[in-house]
């Protein structure tokens, strides 16, 4: 069976990833909302470092209402946005429905869980570098893996399950780096171990990660930032050993050209800021397990202040 | 016995305080730097909401030899300024001059400690706005209050000693309102609760005091560090209520125009900022006594890549 896709917000990343998909023959359907004309018009422009394609006509959709029901649906919406799932989603789904959550932080796979109940949910972590850089047409810089891990009922670990070794195929046969993860929560954390830190110390310091691995006291709160990271994992369980702070500073002090993050670039453009996702659920879920995370505390204080004076609503 | 004062930085708050003695018939000798030649040739100016007034001429100096040992020494320099301190106070003293340090933190009165022995140290704590507005030349616009408190060895508190009724009597006479401290820890940490949020945070978040009660986020930040710094002090054996938190903060509220604080007009001004006496010195006391301030470290580390980065070093 060669299962449709659909892609909920077609950005950089649903974009990127959408359009691999449709070139290895799957059949994909796009939601977009700003860029929907030009998409109809033009198609999808993708200039990648593995080489430039563009993808015309796409099945372009701004209401969702008028799409099929898919086997796949990616969401790569800002998690920003994903109040508005509760509309979208629906209409897409049917019953074996497998919905895709392409997004960083902790505690979404449970709000669509509410949505269409918890069976069938994956969540993704993307290492890539890709940017919009007009409508509907996106430039791939670098990277391009997904780590996949099928969410369980209170994000239990449940292995390497069928369901996403499938979704695994598809995006292997993409051309997609896919790394399985028998435990999803496990992984989210792990990220978090970079995108706390980063995400937020661009902004409040107004800096490139090189700028803040280059100066010592920054540098060592990047460290202690990460050292809670890792306390607040301890909250669900998961042990995240040590030696992975040390491999991803040394992996952000080899970035060769200084790097601007996600949140910083949506910063500067005045977006919403994805600090629920990534500072707030995690920090909730700490608590509740009577953890003080006070640095990320901190962080995340600050980002709402600076969110509120600079940011458009989400 | 009429007491000889000096005056070691003659910025807005030593000019000021050295002026208002002067005009009241003690004699000053007043050491400057850059403003050595305009205060020599016009005397010293200065704009008060008490009442207008010049001095001229006024003994000004720029060479600490060529002063005379004086009765009581007035160090009003800048923390970041402390280090030239070895240098400058021992020509001015005899066997029972007076240092009365005019600064914000802990930790300064041990290295003065260090240059003339232990006795015969004040701290004192300035409630008051006031601007350099030219050289030699400064504005005072609220506020003036000090609070005086005898040092002792290792901050013992040592109680309303003749030394420093001694001293208030001198600054009252000049019309300058005195409060005396029996513990000059204590006090020394009170201030603290309110500078180390709100200097901390108007350089951090680019923002006014005003901005930073107004929002929501910033506004529990900053009640949740006033915690920490009440934390801090139970170090060292001093209780401040909790009450005086909420003092502070609708104190705070009641400045009535947007307020940038002397952390904020330094960083601006890329000079030095006050963060190794106002910030570390409290840090490295409460972790002298194993006890972590989380939020206040943050911020420390915040604003050394900050300072770095932006200010002239000192």
């Amino acid at each position: 069976m060669t299962r449709k896709y659909a892609v909920i917000g077609t950005g950089a990343i649903g974009g990127y990833y959408g359009a691999m998909l449709q070139k290895a023959g799957f059949p994909v359907h796009f939601l977009l909302r700003s860029d929907y004309e030009i998409a109809c018009q033009q198609g999808l422009t993708v200039e990648s470092v593995n080489g430039d394609f563009k993808l015309s006509p796409i099945a372009a959709y701004n209401n969702p209402e008028e799409m099929p029901a898919c086997d796949g649906i990616i969401v790569a919406l800002k998690a920003t946005q994903n109040h508005i799932l509760p509309q979208i989603l629906p209409p897409l789904l049917h019953n074996n429905s497998v919905v895709i959550l392409l997004q960083n932080g902790i505690g979404i796979e449970p709000e669509i869980g509410q949505i269409r109940g918890v069976n069938n949910i994956i969540g993704g972590l993307c290492s890539i570098c890709c940017y919009k850089v007009a409508p509907a047409a996106l430039r791939h810089l670098a990277y391009g893996q997904i780590t996949l891990g099928e969410y369980a009922n209170n994000y239990q670990a449940c292995g390497v399950t069928s369901l996403v070794k499938g979704i695994g195929d598809d995006f292997q046969k993409a051309g997609i780096m896919i790394k399985i993860s028998p435990d999803l929560m496990y992984s989210r954390w792990q990220k978090l171990v970079w995108n706390i830190p980063y995400n937020s110390l661009s902004v409040i310091l107004d800096a490139t990660t090189t700028e803040i691995m280059n100066n010592t006291a920054s540098r060592q709160l990047v460290t202690e930032i990460m050292q809670e990271v890792l306390l607040g994992a301890t909250a669900t369980n998961r042990i995240i050993p040590d030696s992975y702070i040390s491999e991803m500073l040394s992996h952000t002090e080899n970035i060769e050209t200084p790097y601007l993050t996600s949140m910083k670039l949506d910063y500067n453009a005045r977006r919403p800021l994805e600090i629920e996702a990534i500072l707030h659920n995690p920090l909730k879920i700490a608590q509740t397990a009577g953890m003080e995370l006070p640095k990320i505390q901190t962080l995340y204080s600050q980002l709402k202040f600076l969110r509120d004076r600079h940011c458009q609503n989400s």
